[in-house]
Formats: structure tokens, C-alpha cells, sequence
């Protein structure tokens, strides 16, 4: 059986969670009659202590909605340069909002106050874009699952307040922030517009995530959901797999933590291993000496039955996650331990 | 317990159903590792003889990706003034695809081949929008679930050609159509470049549609669905109750037709109904006469555990479906046969 | 030499307009320093009792700008079926502002308050499109140069007001309106949010068109304009051309009208001639009995060096102007009485 | 009297220019009518050896209008971070065309093969933007006039035919670039697949620009000019100045090229002023010692009635042009000469 540590998206619903969901009274949410996926949209939204919730097929589409959200067609956004709705949305906020990026240089895929205030167009100089919102992810993808201090991200509130732009985090790992960094989701709640959260990475649920604002916000993102075709019939069945991963789920992601430090530990002290990122959460990004290629130790570890991924540049990247079980982890780590290129 | 007349999208799965979801084996169809999902999508595409299939989590979304699969910002598609993709896609036709709609003043939902020919705009005189796409809707919805001739598309189609025009179906409830003319899905397959299908109408799913091309324009549709946000994860559920739903659920409709007829024949004979809308497959239109309001006749239905809505602009809509049983059918004919205004 | 009257934007300036172009003081208006065009744009306003007004290469541009200030994508726009901003601007609704068009069977044209009121859609009713902008044509182009009584368009905004939607002008022959019913500019500018006028038709300018709103809005049309690409720089010279027209060319419209409805009368006594559509100010369309193709109508005229069109649809359009004189029009009357099919 | 040295587009037409401009013979040039625009856009062609050209009211639309013949919703092209199509077009990329851009780190503006070739997504990972563009600028407006070589243009060239790329040049100021660097037009068409030629910054027309591909482009151009709103009537009045522009203002361009220079070695000898960047065409930009700010200059040049202007980020820029004649240039040179802050 191959250990997948390509991403935490390919986690399985374990036998108990589909028990759950094949329970769950459904209805068509189209007519928002469905309530199971009422119950769930309340349930995260008091987690971070905001008005209302919604639910969506994928992370891409409810990061789409609140950009749509904030912005007008021609305006400007600004996030770090390994943004995931800059890289990994199919050109989304071009093509869904006719918004452009203006993206920074941050520390691992983290922005700060100062960086932010500098990249603000003059809003009267009207040859540029109109700067209108600024989206944070936390933790990052691309940036090796680091995650923001609070205070950071208050000091870029307060720069967005200045002036007049609006804020959304991206928040498909942050129930791994807020594990790593032991934070309340409330006080998330009291900084952003609008937040994403995901339901099918850490936590394990197969599909969906919820988008979270006050409610007039939330209403109107049920039109956009609806033009971008994301209203669905009985999607209780859905919703009830992420209830259960609230209530089981989140403690349990120290465990992939742990795992991935552990992993870390032993890649740094291998010969042919250049540089390891610092661990916060589930994902370990490293780099390769010139030695050694990417595709060959993809392929050497693909033959013990490893599974890992590049993220292109000569950075590798492993991810733990649920179906990620100590069993597989004590054989991973005896695995590199012993494995010479 | 309420009989819920209103639409055929408010199907919950039987057990059966459910229990072949929950057993289906699943993947991360993101990366279009779920086989169950790869099933269903080379089993509908099978069905009609197309190359391709990519499942949505909606029609609208099946719909809007065909649109803009087949027009640049600026073009104009021809549909009929009742179409889906104009009246009831959130205006998504313009938001996603940047295109216009020209309507024909059709026939109960549904248009001819000189009716689209003398809609299109010559393609020299650049002052008005190139039309680049025909739209027909099978059976069509808001024209009361009236189905074509296969002649009459095959009229349409050679106008396409003529005119280096694309063809796409929104084929809803194309399922009804086949069961009620009788007809060979491979005889569509051979006359749209799309098709959209539906499996949470008429079939019973709960979630769900296929886009049917050939291999290459799935392969771009991909790219589409993914930008809308439409890509998921473990979608083999969904997949699942699709397949489930294929193989018992279609001949069965032929008893939704006949109960919407019933109904049609008993209303036909009420002093409180104005007119009755031919019934082909299971959606019946009706007005009412001046003394009687919409309103009032929906009140005194519920009040008598019957639901039914209103189309706006006098007409009443009663759909028939999987969840509507001979028992219910039969309190509802009783009921109606009683019923005094 | 050839008559043209095929259109009324084929005028060129009289020597006496050429030379107060010529000494036109110009500047670079994308810096807001030209003082003739700062001139125009303030005249204007003053004559519709608007607060502000911005110059435009084309009423296509000033049109589609001010349906972009008036809307977001995804929303829809109430016009009659022969309105110009959907037949003849390229499809520039959709392409620009992702906007949909509502179209109204008008009569010449020209659309009534109830009309309107009963195609706004449910804004609760999330499937359908937001109506949040009502467009009218003054005078009408396709619709043979109707024009409206101000009490029709007080009715209109009513609604409107109601609705909470924006109203616009297409005023590209709005000159001809205000001379033929006599009617005073600031009754439009009370009545409309926008109101595009063209200085190119019945004015005899080469080039340009200015949109009148308040202050707030025409700030947001310079950033809009910048976005099409309509920022100009040494704009003056033909802002002059504009201010001669406003102070020399408004009344002799008079003249445009009298011809035309001279030629109708004559049309009218042809036994070739089916019928002619009411004239009220440059603009007659008539229609061929069956006997005669407008191909071959046009060829004839052509022969004796008279330029009509055909609208298509078996329409025929003659449109009087400035470069159309009474010596012209002599020669067209004779030709016309005399002509034998 | 005041010398403006903040922009080459403040120029204004000569005397004999605005006569060349009045005597012109014009026509609708909507219906393609109008023969000075014709022989501008044929002689404009001829010039780079490329088969059509198509007259525009700014270099702005003429960018959009390529960039949207080149892309699709979604799709990314590739530039300097100082690109003028990302900066200082209003957003348009987005707007126009949902098109993002992935910016390039590159010298002084300019770009090499290698920085495109690892900046082009992988086409088949469809999660990120499809890359279908290159843009360039020459000369350099924020690099401060740098030029490219040819063979630098020819290794983009090539890595765009590898990849199935798209090249578009923002020809601005390639007046400027082709006396500097003594290069033939012709070289540029047979590498461009579009190319935006400006007649109003350095050769002196008051407006237009022309955009240059073979003539399927061109006529696919003419559609989108028209839905921008760039359609003009009698614009022969402005492609006149073109035409005469063209005939008599070229090879002045090394005047102003010699003056730029003069004063950047007056400059390089100020001890306020800290560094000068290298000055090769008619744009100069140079950076202040920490002791005086930007506002602090542009106000004392400004008393001795010189203008210059602030880039932001503590450049400062001077654009010598056709209305900077000697007798002004012995004036600023003394003035800086004498300057002490």
C-alpha cells in the first residue's frame, strides 16, 4: 500500500464519519431547506464568532466569492507572491472579478503592515488600479505551512481600516494555525471581512468549505455562489462529514505536527538534503543538493512506497494528514533514515 | 407529511440509493484519482455516444462552463426567451462568459431552425455581437416540459453548420425526453458539441450533472471548472448515487409523465382553471381564472398538505417526481377532484 | 457628387467650424489641462442643468461607461428591443460590464413606465439577475427617430425610484428631440442619473461625445474611460468643434426634420412603397411592397448618385443632415417623384 | 513662461502641422471612409513591414485591443514589473481581458528569454493561469527609456514560437528606441505579432496611436476597437498630424536624446542629487540624497519655471520632447548648474 504524502486533500472519510453523513436528514439547500448544511454554516460560524455561514463545493470557489465580494471589476488586490489565489485558482481573479494582484515579497508566505501600506495605490491617481482588498492566507501553502502572530495581522487590519480596503483570509489550513499556535478563532473573527475555511484538508471531511462574513455579506454571496454554480441539491450529506470533523478532528492535527518535525529532523541530517524549511504545522518544504534531482529521489522514495510531490524551483514537499497513522510514520522515518542516494 | 409538488430537485436518495453511495470506493478527483467519478463520467458519455464526461456539483455550473467553452467576451448565443441559462443562471451568461443572449420568441420553450437562422447577426458588420452558439433546452422548463423532435435539432444543427455555429443542450431533463418520445440518447450525442445532464432531477441524485464533449474539449473544460471552483475532492459519493441512479431510475419516469397527465385531466375539468398546458412529460402548467389568485389556490393547497409554486405572470407549476408515490397521487387527485374556490 | 442619406454621422465641419478648431487652445487632458475641453464638457452640463461632464471619442464609450457606473456584473439592464446599446455597441454590455439586457417590445422604440415596473425581477430571487439600470433612446434610431413626452420618462423614473434602479439617456440624437417637441435640456437632467450626447450626428462635429452626471459619478467615469482606453491628449480641437455646433447647429435641425418628413410625404404616394413609419424628426423608414427587393431600390437611387440603407427585415432608412442641403434635397424630391420601379 | 519637462505628450502641434491637419480630406471613418486615416494606417505598416495597422485614440486602447486579440478569460501574460500595461493602464489587463500578469524582475524594464521561459506555466497543470502572452516595451517608460537589442528580442522571439506565446510590443516611444539605437522597423515587425506605435508622445500629433499585425488581426481588431468605444468619424483631422509627424519628426528625436543626456551629466555633478540612471533615449530618472526630499526640488525647479515630476519611491523623472527647444535647454542646464539646495 503506498503512503500518499503528496497533500492532505486525499484523506478518506474513516468509517465512523461516514456513518455520520449516511444519517444526516437532508433537503434542497437550493431553497436553503437543507438542514444539516444550516446547522453546519451556523456551527463555524460561531467557532470564529461571526454572523453567518456558508457552504461551498471548494476552497477556490469561496475564496472566488469573497474577492467578488470586495471588489469591483479593474481594482487591485494585494497578497504575498505565494498566494493561492494568485497561483493555484486557474487565473480566477482575473477571470471571475477582472481584479489584478499586486503581490508582495513576504517571509514565507507571510505579508507584513509595512509591505502592504507601501504596495496601496494613490486612489486618485486613476492610471492604476484602485487597491481594495488585501487577502492573507494562514497557514501558507506555498510558504511551508507558516502561520501568522495575531498581532501581525492586526497591524495589517488597522492599515486596511486607513484605508478603506477591505480584508479576507484564505483559510484552508487554519484550523492547523490555530492548533500550532494554540488561537482562538474568535479573535480571526473580529479582523476579517470574510474568511474561507476548508473542510476536506486537515480535517478530513471529502468535500467543501464554508465562507464566513456578517450576514448581509453572506447574502449576498448566495448570488454569486449561485452564477458560479455552486448551489446543490442535498448537500446534508456533505455538511453532516464536516460537523463530525469539527467535533473529532481538530486536536488531533498537533499529531501531524509532530510528524511532520519528526520528518523534518531526519531530512536534515541527510547528506542530500540542502536546506529545510522551518516546520509549523503538517507541510515540510526541502531542497536537494545539486547531486541529487528531484524526479530521483521522487522515484526513489515512490519505490519504497512514499509518495511526495515538487513544488517546482527544486523545492520538495511532504504533507501529513490524517490517513497519515504512526505506523506509516515509523516506517517513513526508518525509510530516510536508512536511504542513501 | 407534506406532498411537494413544487420541483423534481427536491428528491432525497432511497436507502438503496445511499448505501451504493456509502460503499463507493473513492478518490481525490482533483488530481481525477476517483474512479468511481471516472465511472459515472465514461458511463454517461457511453450512454450517448459522446467521447467525454467531467461531473459538476450543478447544472448551472455544467451549463456555464459549455457557454464559455464555446464563445469569446463580446459573442452572442441564441436560446429561447424561457431558457435556463438566461432566466435562471443568476445572469451568468454575461458574468462568466462575457456573452448576450438573443431570444426567440419560441413555441412552449422551444425554437426552429428559421427562427435561429434569421436571429444571427452577420458576421461583417462588427457593430453588433458575432453569434457564435445555439442554447436549446430538453425538455424544456419554463415551456412546461415540452421535448422535441429529433428532426426538428437536426434542423437546427445544419443552420450550426452553415453558420460555423456551436450547438450545446441543456439537457436538465433530457432523461424525461428520451422516456417520453422514446428516443436513443446516441441520436443527441451525434448532434450537440455539449451536452449537460442532469442526475438530481428525474434521477434521484442528490447532487449532480455531466458535461458530455469530445476528449479535447473536456480536457479545456477541466480548466474551467476549476477556475469556477468546481473542482472537489472525494467526490465518489456523489459519482456513486449518479451510477445508482442510471441504472434504476430512468424507465420509471414514464409513471411521473403519466401522473402529471392525470393531473392535467383533472384540472382541465375545474371551473377555477382557465387552461391547462399540453402535458408531455412531468411538468404541468395551468392559469387560473380572474376570480381565483395564485396565492390563494397555493394557500388552499397547503392547507391540504399539497405544495405547489408559482411561475409569476399567472401560471401555476406542478412538477411530478421519484419522491411522489401512486398513494400520494391518489389523495392528490381526490383532493383536487374535491376542491372548491 | 453623391447625396448621402445613409446617416447624419457623415458630416464634415464647414470651413467656418474647421477654422475655430484651427485656433483652438488645447493642453493634455489626460492631465485635465485642456481648457477648450474643460470648456465643452462644463457647457454642456450647464445646458442640461447637470453638475458635471466628460468628453469621449464615441457614444459607444460614453454609453458603455455609464452602464458600468450603474451596474455590477452579473446584473441585468431594462431597454427596448431596438436599443441601441444592445444591437449596435458590439456587444459591449456583456463585455464590459458582464451585464445581461432585459429587452422590451417598445412601440418605435420607446418603452412605458408599466413596461418596465413588470420586467424588474424579484431582487429576492436570487436565480435571476439583479435589474439595477433602465436604458432609453432619445430619439429613437432603430426605432425611425421616435421621440418621448416628458411626462412618459417622469413615469419611467418613478419606477426606477421605486426599484432603486439608475436611469440613462442615450442621448445620441437627443438635439433632434429637444427641437422637435421644443422641449428644455434641464428636464432631462432632472429626470436622468447619465445622459450620453453626441456632437457627431445632428450636430455636424467630426468627432465626440459628453456624459453628464453629477460630480461623484463623472470622477469614477475619468477612471472608467482610462480602463477603455478613451483618455486622449490634445483633445481641444475637437472639443472646439463642439462648442461651434452647440452655438450654431442646434436650431437648423429644424430644417433636417422638415426635409425629411417632406420626403415621407412624397414616399407615401409611390405605389413601390408599402409603408412609411411616422416621421418626427432626420430619420424615415419605409418598407418595399413584395414587388420590389431593397437591393434593387438601393441600386436605382445609387444610379441617380442618391446613398440610402436597409436596416434589414425588409426596412429601409433615410436620415437628413447638416451636409444634406436645400439644393440636395430639391434634386432627391424630383428624383423621387419621377422614379419608376 | 513654463518648461515642462514632466512629459513628452504635452507637446502641441506646430503651426505647420495644424495646417497639414486642416487641409486633410476625411470621411467616416466608422464606415472605413475616411482616406488620411487609410493612408496613416497603410504608411505605418509599411514602415515595420507588417500588413495592417488600425488607427486608435490612445496607446492605452491599442495595448487592451492587443492583449484581448491574444488571450482568453483566466489566461497570463508575462512583462516587467514596470510594465505600462500593468501599471498605468487602469487595471485594463483584468478588466478587458481577465487576463492576469506574472511580472518580471527585469533591468531597467527590460526582460530576457531566460526570466520568460522560467516564468511559463506548465500548460497541462491546469490549476494555474495558462500562460498565452509576452509583452515588451521599447523604449522603457518606468526603466527610463532603455532600449532592447534585437538579438535580446529575438531569444524572447524564440522562447514564445517554443511555447506557442504570443509577442506584443508597447511601441510607446519605439521612435525613440530606433534613432538611439539606429535600428529598422522592420526588424520589429518580423518578431511581433502586434505591434502599438504612439503618435503623440515623441513625434508631436496631439492624439492617436496605431496598432500593427497582418490583416486578420486587424480585422478582428476592429471589433474590439468598436466595443471599446474607439470607433471615431472624422479622425482624419488627427491622422493627418500622424502623417506629418511621421514625414518630419523622427530623426529630431536625437536632439532631444542630446539633451537628456546634457542634462544628466549636469546632474551627476550635484551633490544633492544621488544617483543618475543611465540615460540612452529622452527619459531621464534620477534619485536625491537623503538630505532633500522630491517635494523639496520639484518646488524650487518649479519657481525657476521648470516643471519635472515625481515617480514615487524617491525617483524623480525629466522627458525632454519636441517642445523643449535649445534656447530653453541653455536655461534649465544654467539653472541646474547654479542650484544649490
Amino acid at each position: 500500500m503506498e503512503i500518499n504524502l503528496v497533500s492532505d486533500t486525499i484523506t478518506k472519510p474513516t468509517p465512523e464519519m461516514l456513518q455520520y453523513m449516511f444519517n444526516a436528514v437532508v433537503g434542497d439547500d437550493v431553497y436553503k431547506q437543507d438542514p444539516t448544511v444550516i446547522e453546519l454554516e451556523a456551527k463555524v460560524a460561531a467557532l470564529f464568532g461571526m454572523e453567518a455561514g456558508l457552504f461551498f463545493p471548494s476552497g477556490t470557489m469561496a475564496n472566488q466569492t469573497a474577492i467578488k465580494l470586495h471588489t469591483q471589476p479593474g481594482e487591485q488586490l494585494i497578497a504575498d507572491k505565494y498566494a493561492h489565489v494568485y497561483n493555484y485558482e486557474g487565473g480566477g481573479v482575473s477571470f471571475n472579478s477582472g481584479v489584478s494582484c499586486c503581490l508582495l515579497n513576504g517571509n514565507r508566505g507571510m505579508i507584513t503592515a509595512s509591505q502592504v501600506k507601501l504596495a496601496i495605490n494613490d486612489p486618485e491617481f486613476y492610471h492604476s488600479p484602485l487597491t481594495s482588498l488585501v487577502c492573507v492566507e494562514n497557514t501558507t501553502n506555498k510558504g511551508g505551512g507558516a502561520c501568522y502572530e495575531l498581532d501581525d495581522l492586526r497591524q495589517i487590519k488597522q492599515v486596511c481600516e486607513e484605508h478603506n480596503l477591505k480584508f479576507h483570509l484564505d483559510g484552508a489550513r487554519i484550523w492547523n494555525a490555530l492548533v500550532a499556535k494554540n488561537q482562538d478563532p474568535k479573535e480571526f473573527g473580529k479582523l476579517f471581512d470574510t474568511i474561507s475555511v476548508c473542510l476536506s484538508k486537515g480535517l478530513g471531511a471529502p468535500i467543501g468549505s464554508v465562507l464566513l462574513a456578517d450576514k448581509k455579506t453572506i447574502h449576498r454571496a448566495l448570488r454569486i455562489r449561485k452564477i458560479l454554480g455552486g448551489g446543490m441539491r442535498q448537500v446534508g450529506y456533505l455538511a453532516a462529514a464536516g460537523i463530525y470533523a469539527l467535533d473529532h478532528n481538530i486536536e488531533r492535527l498537533a499529531e501531524d505536527h509532530r510528524r511532520a518535525k519528526e520528518l523534518a529532523s531526519v531530512l536534515q541530517q541527510k547528506d542530500w538534503v540542502a536546506s529545510v524549511e522551518p516546520v509549523e504545522t503538517n507541510i515540510l518544504i526541502f531542497t536537494l543538493t545539486p547531486q541529487v534531482s528531484e524526479a530521483q529521489l521522487i522515484e526513489k522514495l515512490k519505490q519504497k512506497n512514499i509518495l511526495i510531490s515538487s513544488m517546482g524551483q527544486g523545492k520538495l514537499r511532504i504533507v501529513t494528514h490524517l490517513d497519515y497513522r504512526e505506523v506509516m510514520h515509523t516506517y517513513v522515518i526508518e525509510t530516510l533514515e536508512k536511504l542513501a542516494i
